[in-house]
């Protein structure tokens, strides 16, 4: 099959790379999406060799459930060893011997054809589209959040960062909460979000300082940590959403100081990000860019770095 | 008044400091602790200047309210604003205009009087020794755990670090959670946790990784944190109480990609730990270790700062 194979060191688009033959659905990839983790993995972010790709829609091919086979599917991206006490409360994402797609020990979507265990998979309904449905990934990160943290009407948020993520966490987080500020770097990038409502702001004020209640790093940046503390009120809460900003110098002494409390957030369950888009409630039109074929995956990649770009798509 | 000043960078012993005379109760130092914050101070961790100590009982000389004439008390430390959303929510100890004594802006207890605010004032027990009451502080911000966190009695904890406040903590805790164990690393400082109940271990075994429900870093060093992050599992809590761990090289990612609360935890409230020490649910004696004039703070520092060392004591 057609596959984007990365060594660990650099990424080549091959012809005859193996399909995929496991114990586990075979799904034909329809469409994938490039994801900021995806950059990061090119650039050695974590040590993955295979196939990349973790955002995708594709079309079960060969499964043991015949009510799967022939269906449009999205799947989620951790398989648990489904023994340990995290696969039996259902929370695969933290099996400590779990595989995931595209990012650990298993092969993802940018490539003809993947495997996921069945129960990974979640059928898509017509009312959602190819393009939509690879936004379920991301968008059940940002639904995360709200399965973490009490979230109350009456707070004031600020989201640190304006790429896709930020813009989705924004969405969800205005399902409960009205008063979200975006703290962003790219003006052209946030027409839609004045639109839905949310202030935005390019660099923080003094007035900003210590003010709000509950502050998201989305940034994918070092500078995004440092941002958020300097953002963050007295025992306010601080979402962290950004593993690439969490590696060198950090101060946590005003954490302690102000009581801050930081909450590490990472994948999410699929569901409610599903309804989200079947229901309109969250709308991702405005955040698709554009779509190359796996074999000009280095035109991709290359756009998909752009800082202004919105969600870029493979097609096998 | 006989008193310690603090210029910022040398402690020097004064004999002819001028007394206090605000607006505010006049009190007779008893007894006062040094506290590791004192050290720190002592090191240059805080830009500070003036009279140091924040751990005292005393007896009130002056104030406007006759009630508390001639009481002993222990004091809260930070003096709010009064105005402020924080002060007006009893949280005082966030208010951003704020003085902490012998911390920030306000002249502290190793000295003959000091000066507090009478609300900040709670009057002692006669079942409580001046040697006990000195612990109120301290105990103060081993309750304010409980108050952050909701401790659920079947949770696993570890307590990175056994020295005074590891070991209030360890005692907070046990309250509400049996299952508890310090990682140490002075054998001699924790035989009185031992009979206690509590595990005791000196190093991280790689059984001890990702295992505990709640992890409390309080050794006051840089390696807690890390160890900290060793020991909680996927989805745990770790509370931050060492502000010195705080200013060097930190991988966040870890917490993000397990999904850790990390909780940053100061002052507590003086009540819950006046009442653990009248109703002796919390015993603080085997900690009691010396007792030294002001004038002889140079061996009294120099005692405290030995790493077995428990609570030294100053007496005006």
């Amino acid at each position: 099959m057609k596959a984007l194979y990365f060594d660990g060191k650099k990424m080549t688009f091959d012809k005859k790379y193996p399909e995929p033959n496991p114990d586990e659905a075979l799904i034909k990839i329809d469409l994938a999406g490039i994801c900021g983790t995806d950059l990061e993995i090119l650039d050695g972010y974590m040590k993955y060799d295979g196939i990349m790709g973790h955002e995708f829609v594709g079309t079960v091919v060969k499964s043991d459930n015949s009510n799967l086979v022939g269906k449009r599917v999205v799947g989620e991206i951790n398989a648990g060893c489904g023994r340990c006490e995290y696969c039996e409360k259902g929370m695969e994402r933290h099996c400590p011997d779990r595989t995931v797609l595209g990012i650990l020990e298993r092969n993802g979507a940018f490539a003809e054809f993947l495997s996921l265990p069945e129960k990974n998979l979640h059928i898509i309904p017509d009312s959602i589209s190819n393009e939509q449905a690879v936004f379920v990934e991301p968008l059940a990160a940002a639904f995360e959040i709200e399965e973490q943290v009490s979230l109350q009407p009456q707070w004031s948020i600020a989201v640190v960062g304006d790429g896709r993520l930020a813009q989705l966490i924004i969405q969800v987080l205005k399902l409960k909460c009205s008063n979200i500020t975006c703290f962003g770097r790219h003006k052209n990038k946030l027409q839609n979000l004045v639109n839905g409502g949310t202030k935005i702001k390019i660099g923080i004020d003094s007035s900003d300082e210590q003010s709000f209640d509950m502050v998201v790093d989305a940034t994918g940046s070092n500078s995004g940590f440092t941002d958020a503390m300097k953002l963050i009120r007295p025992r306010g809460i601080v979402i962290l959403k950004s593993t690439v900003a969490s590696k060198e110098n950090l101060n946590l002494a005003p954490a302690i100081i102000n009581e801050i409390t930081l909450v590490g957030s990472r994948c999410g369950l699929f569901r409610p990000a599903i309804d989200a888009l079947a229901t309109g409630t969250v709308s991702v039109d405005s955040m698709i860019d554009s779509e190359f074929s796996l074999e000009n995956f280095s035109d991709a990649i290359e756009h998909a770095k752009k800082p202004d770009t919105m969600k870029v798509f493979l097609k096998p």
